[in-house]
């Protein structure tokens, strides 16, 4: 949550004139995103396209070829009137711009300002129009042609459990070695195949969307987008939004909302409904399994604090011994 | 330059509450300032207000006795015309509210969004533009009913030096030991004691003026305002605005430009004009003794990159050597 380049006023406005936006008026940086910087931008504006805007330089881990799909989908989307920033491209028409640094060259991509606030307790009706806009995504995005493979797959889970080693977990908690030893070959075992796929957004946490009382205004962050599992995106949802942020506690409420919400616009099918409590395991090892490596491998002078890999741990038992919030 | 506490819409939402301003609509961190958190602020409105504001939250460091002399003093500066953000007070017509938190209560201030970026490489032009508003401050704050110590004068410049030690100096370049050993006792004994005093800005670096163009839009960041020498707070604008930042060269055309400006609002007499190459000496040893503190006790995980300390040290010696150029 930092901004990791200085891009003075000069070296703003040199960015600001490859796009046709009309000139600076304000540039603030902000604190969000991990990987990368951003500012909230001003601009006298130009026809036809607001004059606020995000600025994003990606720092780390993006892969350039990546940004295409990422930014393409933006566009996709906006245009079927999902509420996501669409990518203001450049003059040439390109998605994204470079510009040489310190550290190499950059990429840096201009996209739209949205309102709205992130909740830090969503209520039930927060949760079930959030449960809808991620099925109306779905639906929006049946006919983007872009695809990518998800890179935080089970695949990766094992991989980042093996790079953490059973002490490293062990270090954390000793309950999380113990649940990857017990439960992360079972989840690869019996991972579904055959579930209907399509484009996720893969990490809608509270903090990737912004909402006006209960009026989802912005879907953001798109870069874990990949193309897989359907129900898997709303278990990653449900993981995200339906457990108490300070105590861990289930909330029944919030869950069902969040449920009868996606099912108002994409009814799930009988295989996926029956999946859900499996899934549902899958991403809480997902995150547990980033945030772990990430709680090991965080130097103690970053900008970042690393997130507590246990909340999402303790997520996973709890599915596993609840199947029935799901029935 | 970072957020040091996170609050979320509900929090957020209920701060902004107190203040007649209507609802939020948005909310982002801004990565500025160095011991608060700051929020830019979008709201529905109310009459007679914008609807864009930022939150402060003053996390260390400021004394809650002067902040009614910082937050009055943007009300009074901003009534007379001068680009600073007015303090919106709150429904009770208090200047800040306060706010309970686990590290005790804590105050913040809602003040006015202005437009404008902060230049690195200031032009002569730009830099003539600043002088003349540091003058026209200087002049609508004579009536200003507020006093405040410079907590940043003299006294404090010899603290800091005993503090460091003239090891830890040494550690940070042997240079910086010699120049404090041989300049700072000639300062203060011959820092002048009579020369026109009133309210100054005291920290005006370019990244606490917003410009467009030629043009301020804003004077920000009066966290160090104090009652002081009036021409000491123009050598510290001098220090802060008229050395190529990558290089250290003194930049001759800016430096004039910035002398000029102010003299056309408010021309220096020939007392002030005499000590202006005493007054930048000891400005530079200002900024070197605190950037020398804080390089050595900044820990290796602050938030926070500490700025090197031998920039001004380096000043120093020129306004020493270069009396000529303030002729």
């Amino acid at each position: 949550m930092a901004v990791y380049t200085h891009l003075g006023a000069e070296d703003m406005a040199a960015l600001i004139a490859r796009f046709d936006v009309g000139t600076l008026v304000s540039a603030k940086g902000i604190a969000e995103g991990v990987s990368n910087s951003n500012w909230l931008l001003e601009t006298t504006g130009a026809t036809g396209i607001g004059a606020r805007f995000i600025l994003t330089m990606y720092e780390f881990r993006i892969e350039l070829a990546d940004l295409p799909y990422f930014l393409s989908l933006l566009d996709h989307l906006a245009a079927k009137g999902c509420p996501v920033p669409r990518t203001i491209h450049d003059r040439d028409g390109n998605l994204y711009v470079t510009r040489p640094g310190a550290q190499g060259e950059k990429a840096l991509a201009l996209i739209e300002y949205l309102p709205g606030v992130s909740v830090s307790a969503p209520t039930a009706g927060q949760a079930r129009a959030v449960g809808a806009e991620l099925a109306r995504l779905h639906l929006a995005a049946a006919d983007f042609p872009g695809t990518r493979a998800n890179g935080m797959g089970v695949a990766e889970w094992q991989r980042l459990a093996a790079a953490c080693g059973a002490e490293g977990l062990a270090r954390i908690d000793p309950a999380l070695a113990h649940i990857v030893a017990s439960e992360l070959p079972r989840l690869a075992e019996t991972w579904p195949q055959a579930l209907p796929s399509g484009v996720i957004h893969a990490d809608l946490f509270p903090d990737n969307v912004l909402m006006l009382g209960d009026v989802v205004t912005g879907l953001i962050d798109f870069y874990f987008a990949c193309n897989d599992i359907l129900a898997y995106d709303l278990a990653v949802t449900h993981v995200a939004w339906c457990f108490d942020d300070r105590t861990g506690a289930f909330r029944a409420d919030v869950s069902q909302a969040l449920i009868e919400g996606y099912e108002s616009v994409r009814p799930l099918d009988a295989e996926e409904r029956a999946a859900l409590p499996l899934l549902g395991q899958g991403a809480a090892m997902r995150f547990a399994m980033s945030r772990a490596w990430d709680w090991l491998n965080t130097p103690a002078d970053a900008l970042v604090t690393p997130k507590d890999p246990m909340g999402p741990a303790q997520r996973l038992g709890f599915y596993k011994a609840n199947p029935g919030i799901f029935a």
